[in-house]
């Protein structure tokens, strides 16, 4: 049914529809209210009717659209969804002679497809915008820099002392341990660079004292690691990074606290305090910790009085200063065997988070498929690793040598774009329109290789982030990726950033970057445009990311072969280009309306 | 990576696993206890490694799976799931050299897929082994059969009397009026037709009083209709179902009541009444209904004192003989715009139905997608139109006409065989093992053309049949499909059934339907046994139901092409064909071992 048509691309024939603005408008309607939703046809595929599907209480309804005008070579049919429930399903039967296809969030089927990728629209609001024209950078302080200060505090027993230029330790019992003494003036004095890169929000992982170098274990959440600098630093910080316009994230561990958690310490000395029901004890007096870590005890947020205990630690720091929380383990978080309260906690957490500050962002990590879990009155958007990360590492994984995966016992798989494709569409059509655009596109964090290191080449690198930077999705850069750092696992990727050598800086990298981020902060399109596919090869893949203000082409490829022919569309000045012009892996934006 | 390797199909070769008891055992466990789950692999394209992949509290785990044995071109490789939530979730990464694929329940994928199809298993108990092994075979008590004794009662006021041999009004006021005054003694009077077409249970479309043919809009749910016979009718109708082995279902609204219910009576009346919360009542005194219909109103499952009363309705039947529930609109019943009970409903109906009868069966109808709607400790399973009915529809209508549909705003397409399993598989794969085999294959039903229509023939009528009761799921026959009956849609398939003129019953069809339930009889493989599909293609399909106790292969086209060789199986005694052995759609079951 949907067949080449002469010589043009046929995916640009396809019918299409997405969340943005040339596509469904408003973005938001309360409850009862409808949004206008319009559907883009091709004439060389004109279909004979669009019929708009929408799920009401579980019901399918079925209403036909009206053509609204032709334009060119497209007709545009238009439909209207009425918000029946908070979260209202929808997609299109659009029906050619004697047969008909689906067009959801994951494109067009000729066979019957499950809701799971209908289109929605919700009732709730989407993530601040700030939080979604965002360029993020994340620093993990024990590695970023050190102020003068840090070399007048003592180091704390737990603590295995290395200096700034040592390797980390690869595993073992001293790993957690190795402490390099970052601190957040340290931080401050480079946020010349973090500006200078174009970025606009900087997210710290936890600043809470915990005894490890990463300080995922809490001790308390009611200061600011003294090792770090106290509360006045973090204060420092905030402040000079608020007054060069950036916003701050912090990072909350909700799934656990550490052992040494004040919490759990009150749990452990006193069977009948209200803390004890904090955690999971068995009556052989042991405790549930994260994937079985004592040290990690879990957090049970069915007890009386967490939620109160809890919402005062998220309300305090975004009172002190911070703009939103990453929040640690979210999709476990309230998920214990036979009890399921993962929403309701971050319904709760959110509603805490926007009653202190109303443009609050509350990011979910969550490390596989976090379906199900966004779209609501929770979670922003997630960490989208499945949804960008991976299909991105499978398809510009260094092609000479095994690359090491994050969280697979096995290396990363070199796949074709298709495959590539078929996976971000796959997982972020299982996320509504909202959260794919609030949800951050990761070539690597603290916890996995660098991309660098993944790619094994700066061409592939630079077309990677030229990825990161223009498909639907917030860009989270890992401090160091921008400079070329290598890091073949999330230990590895933790090496300290060596302000005293100049000289590993890869400029040319940090050059693309701050490019890239200014591309985006320019036009529109790359931060609230559609997304429409409209080249998938094996080597090469091509896009539109389409807005009323101006819609750019993304090309890339990743072997020497020539860029696509793209019958169909004016490509228009190329706004930057990546790769060298010969036979080498290049990308490109072009300005094409 | 999957590629054809010498001259075997393909599909052969793929990494296979499902819930059926060659790959999974024991069939549930408690929770924390574990099951074996088995891979079988061919030697033609053998793995380096598998690997089990679990979700546990919303994170995944990995484990390697090992061989357990090589058994001709087979290896089999052995893992352990332990249940550490209720529906426990696992696939498998499957690896071959420095690449992996996914195998989930919809099949082997080269590319990262969502959780959505992974495999479960519950601790929550399947249907009861009668619901899972039962030939379902549906009556419309006002068509079906009149005793003497109907001639004798009073036409009510509000029915509209009709001939037996009329014609069913098609659409208008007197639709649901129209009365042929069938009754449940006619029913027992034609048991032994039921018999001996193998059926094993029978289900009746409600019995309760109603103003309306279909008695979808109950009057009250304690008394059977005086018109059907009343309490005393029902009773002899169940004794001689039980007397001859046979099962009996019930069919309860749970969404709505009519609004003569006398619930809804007392509701309206009194605005202080219980009965006044079990309603959607806004303030102007109006009422919410099924799909906008007063004469319907919708039952509000969160109204104190409701559960309790329905819940005495599911049991009072029960005791009263019935074996179980056929569930009415089950999808929309505790859904309502922000509230979503339906699971909690589900469950408390299931547990009031098996604290009567351990073995009772709960069976949902849902009409486009069930997923997260089964697996739990709620419905056993649903009428399957989707995951079995339109993808058969799809590829067996008639080709030299319009079809029409059921639900859709447009006719039925034709479909590639490879377009219908995928629709099978992408829904089937998102319901469990447990219900899939539990849910009723629907040709045709009540609500929708007869399948003798839709095919346009008899031969395509009777590969459809073989279909029916060969895949996975518990074939439901709409009385009268067994003869070859006609009718174009819901009300036309509703003519009654012409006892007095056997001349215009097809034998031959129904003596297919009779080889067809003996054979699910004789083979457990067909009832309880794997599928592995061994050939798609657009007009022939063919696939293996595995099980230790026997293997069967069922072989279908549509056309008269040759059916497809299948090297790598050796047939072995064909137990049945139906179509001609020439040029006309045919298909057949071949006992493999």
């Amino acid at each position: 049914m949907i067949r080449e048509d002469g010589d043009v691309d046929p995916l640009l024939h396809f019918p299409h529809h997405d969340g943005s603005p040339l596509y469904r408008r408003p973005e938001h309607a309360p409850l009862g209210d409808t949004v206008q939703v319009r559907v883009r046809t091709s004439n060389h595929l004109l279909p004979d009717a669009v019929w708009l599907r929408t799920v009401e209480d579980a019901e399918p309804f079925f209403a036909a659209c009206t053509v609204e005008r032709t334009e060119g070579d497209t007709t545009w049919w238009v439909g209207s969804v009425r918000l029946h429930n908070p979260v209202q399903r929808y997609r299109f039967l659009v029906a050619f002679g004697d047969t008909f296809v689906w067009l959801n969030q994951a494109g067009v089927f000729d066979r019957d497809v499950t809701d799971a990728h209908d289109f929605t629209v919700s009732c709730h609001e989407a993530a601040p915008d700030w939080g979604r024209d965002a360029v993020v950078y994340q620093i993990f302080p024990d590695r970023f820099a050190r102020s003068a200060a840090a070399d007048d505090r003592p180091i704390p027993d737990w603590a295995v002392p290395a200096q700034w230029d040592d390797a980390p330790i690869h595993s073992g019992p001293h790993t957690p341990l190795q402490f390099y003494g970052g601190d957040l003036d340290g931080i401050t004095e480079h946020l010349d660079h973090v500006v200078a890169l174009g970025v606009t929000t900087i997210y710290l992982t936890p600043v809470f004292p915990g005894e490890s170098n990463h300080r995922y274990n809490a001790s308390t959440f009611e200061t600011v690691d003294p090792l770090l600098g106290g509360d006045d630093a973090y204060r420092r910080l905030i402040d000079a990074a608020h007054e060069r316009g950036l916003h701050v994230l912090g990072d909350l561990t909700s799934n656990h606290t550490g052992d040494t958690h004040e919490w759990f310490q009150r749990a452990v000395a006193d069977e009948g305090s209200e803390e004890r029901g904090y955690y999971y004890f068995a009556a052989d007096g042991s405790h549930e910790g994260w994937k079985g870590y004592d040290t990690l005890p879990k957090l049970d947020h069915t007890a009386p009085g967490l939620s109160e205990r809890f919402g005062a630690v998220v309300a305090r720091w975004l009172e002190f200063g911070i703009d939103g929380w990453r929040i640690d383990v979210a999709n476990m978080t309230g998920r214990h065997v036979d009890v399921d309260v993962a929403h309701q906690v971050a319904r709760e957490i959110r509603a805490t988070a926007t009653d202190v500050r109303p443009n609050a962002l509350v990011l979910a990590e969550h490390g596989h498929d976090a379906t199900g879990d966004l779209d609501g009155d929770g979670w922003h958007g997630t960490m989208n690793y499945y949804g960008f990360s991976f299909p991105v590492w499978e398809w510009l994984r260094d092609p000479r040598r095994p690359v090491p995966s994050f969280g697979l016992p096995v290396d990363v798989p070199r796949r074709d774009g298709t495959a590539m494709v078929a996976a971000m569409r796959d997982f972020t059509a299982s996320f509504g329109w909202d959260a794919v655009g609030a949800s951050w596109n990761i070539l690597g964090s603290h916890d996995s290789p660098r991309i660098r290191t993944t790619t094994g080449s700066a061409d592939l690198h630079h077309v990677a982030a030229v990825l990161q930077f223009t498909l639907p999705g917030v860009p989270m850069v890992f401090a160091g990726d921008e400079l070329g750092f290598e890091g073949v696992d999330g230990e590895d990727s933790r090496r300290t950033m060596p302000w005293d050598d100049v000289a590993a800086f890869s400029t040319r990298t940090a050059g693309v970057y701050a490019a890239l981020a200014r591309l985006r902060a320019e036009h529109v399109a790359l931060r609230r445009g559609g997304l429409r596919w409209v080249h998938v090869g094996a080597d090469e893949v091509a896009y539109l990311r389409e807005h009323p203000d101006g819609t750019v082409l993304v090309t890339a490829t990743r072997t020497g072969t020539t860029e696509p022919e793209l019958p169909g569309i004016v490509k228009g000045e190329r706004l930057i280009q990546v790769g060298d012009s010969g036979r080498s892996p290049r990308a490109s934006i072009w300005k094409v309306s």
